[in-house]
């Protein structure tokens, strides 16, 4: 018997198929074969091709915008918003509308054209992530800016144009729909409860244990009780905070850790998936956010998405989030994590 | 400059390139060769390889579960719900869970296997809008249901795993996640004008002309002023019902000739592109719902979904509506929606 689940916080509906869970081995295989290399503007050398350097990691001694850096964020040379302008709201009938005013950033995370961030060092995941942290901090700066949203396409499946590794942040002027959805719930939550709806999940799946990945010092990794897709992974601080920028050093070197970590046991467990994850986090630029606690959604690509999850926003996911998660611990077994230098 | 624009319905922006839309040349191709006819469970002569018939349109003579079916319709033999059973409400702490009961049924659109709806008759779309409608009306009569689903996904990366033309229909024991927004946002709108937001954008559409694709006694066919996807369609009755079973006859025909020249315009603007289409209807077994308004939405499936848009619900469409529809009434300027029996 299949199960429907309820998501606590922003209540979305799943149907999980409990009883017969489908093993990674049943879903397609992805060829992530790089095959534009010589050609690649992310690649060192090509610094020229994109967008001047908005910031970057680089080695002693090395030059903007010239080879020597080990992460590099410039702007998006096709960007999905302008920088510059007002926002000029107006409407047309009923509906509304205004200019397209953003940020779009690209954050290009290792000069290696082929090595994927599932292969990266403990200490390189860090240097991504405190760029992400920094240029966050930076865009908040702009008072035009409601929401920033830092995420990462692994893949072509998963909207990938570029296949040398890199991750993207985008600057709104208004908080999108569905971050808009999760802060309303978890609002909601704290409301009756006092209490945040991210805590208790994360206490009753540290008590679980069922559906955990790993844990350390300051975050735990789980496959969510209500998934939208098979093998979706979240990372969640343990410590209460509203905002990715409110992390200290030692957290981030404690995400880096365990983001790759999960990386790895999906890119073992499932042969190298297609994935997306992003970042949830408060918006910037308003008041506290009490009942918000931010987190990484990490969703591999695996199945099509069909005209009744597009219609419904109704889920049916055919490997259970226990399952996932018995396969995803077993993908460390086998020592290539100790192996690699965990 | 792009375009920020906001649903006066369910609130979610999308972000319009309005100044250097993409043409609809600028999308990858999707080969929809069938290959699979040989072994293909829907065809004539196989009636025995799927579950009995529930219901179907056959030639005179001609008998259950044997060939002479035009339109047959089957339960699915890998059911997302069971048919059987209690919903058996409970928790497991902060989660809520029930049984997965529900009707999962397929309606197998004709007997040829590599004809698709786009090349249909207006009577044989006619017939099988007839079966939507008589199966809805029949599932409507278990009162465990709350929300009957009709939705079609046409091509591989739409998510069809079996290419005999086929649609779906998902009997559910709660109103889904978006269809519940959609809901909601339609009675704030009523509240405030005591007007139908859909009947508003129906007149703002007919007044514009700028999105509209086509127009009949009954239906109107036009790209949505906030779509999520490139080359998104909507067909809105221009008499307002709340639910696809309160539609009569006359109108089905109207509804049959407006939806086949969609697709068919879609197809031949777009090299057979792979879609999705649903019906959004009022939940059944519950009062009136004054404000909402049935309708179709068809999205063709041109683009990968990103992790911004699964992260945020902000979506990024490279052909704007007024240009998309340019592009689709030109489809049947070559005269081909004639020469096919228009």
């Amino acid at each position: 018997m299949p199960e429907l689940r309820r998501d606590p916080v922003i209540g979305q509906w799943t149907i999980v198929h409990t009883d017969d869970s489908l093993g990674p081995d049943k879903y397609e295989k992805e060829d992530h074969t790089a095959r534009h290399a010589a050609t690649c503007q992310f690649c060192p050398g090509r610094e020229r091709l994109t967008p001047p350097e908005v910031s970057a990691v680089r080695n002693r001694g090395t030059h903007h915008n010239a080879p020597g850096w080990r992460v590099r964020v410039v702007s998006n040379k096709f960007p999905a918003l302008k920088i510059e302008g007002e926002l000029d709201y107006r409407h047309l009938g009923l509906y509304e509308q205004c200019n397209g005013i953003g940020a779009h950033e690209v954050v290009i995370e290792t000069p290696a054209h082929e090595k994927s961030m599932a292969d990266f060092t403990q200490e390189e995941v860090l240097e991504v992530i405190q760029q992400y942290q920094s240029r966050y901090k930076d865009l908040t700066g702009d008072r035009r800016f409601k929401y920033i949203m830092i995420f990462k396409n692994y893949g072509e499946s998963a909207g990938t144009s570029v296949e040398h590794p890199h991750s993207q942040i985008i600057a709104l002027p208004m908080v999108p729909k569905y971050v808009l959805e999760e802060i309303e719930g978890a609002h909601y939550y704290y409301e009756q409860h006092q209490r945040c709806a991210f805590c208790d999940i994360t206490a009753q799946e540290q008590a679980d244990k069922a559906r955990v990945l790993s844990e350390n010092s300051d975050f735990i990794a789980f496959c969510p009780f209500v998934p939208r897709y098979a093998f979706e992974c979240w990372i969640m601080p343990k410590t209460h905070y509203s905002r990715f920028s409110e992390m200290h050093d030692p957290e981030m070197n404690a995400l880096a850790g365990i983001l790759r970590e999960t990386l790895l046991r999906l890119k073992l467990c499932l042969s190298d998936p297609s994935y997306n994850f992003y970042i949830h986090s408060a918006p910037v630029n308003s008041g506290e956010q009490k009942g918000f606690h931010w987190h990484i959604e990490i969703v591999p690509n695996l199945t099509k998405t069909t005209g009744f999850e597009w219609g419904t926003g109704f889920y049916v996911v055919r490997t259970s989030p226990e399952a996932a998660a018995g396969f995803l611990r077993q993908a460390s077994m086998d020592g290539i994590l100790t192996t690699m230098g965990k």
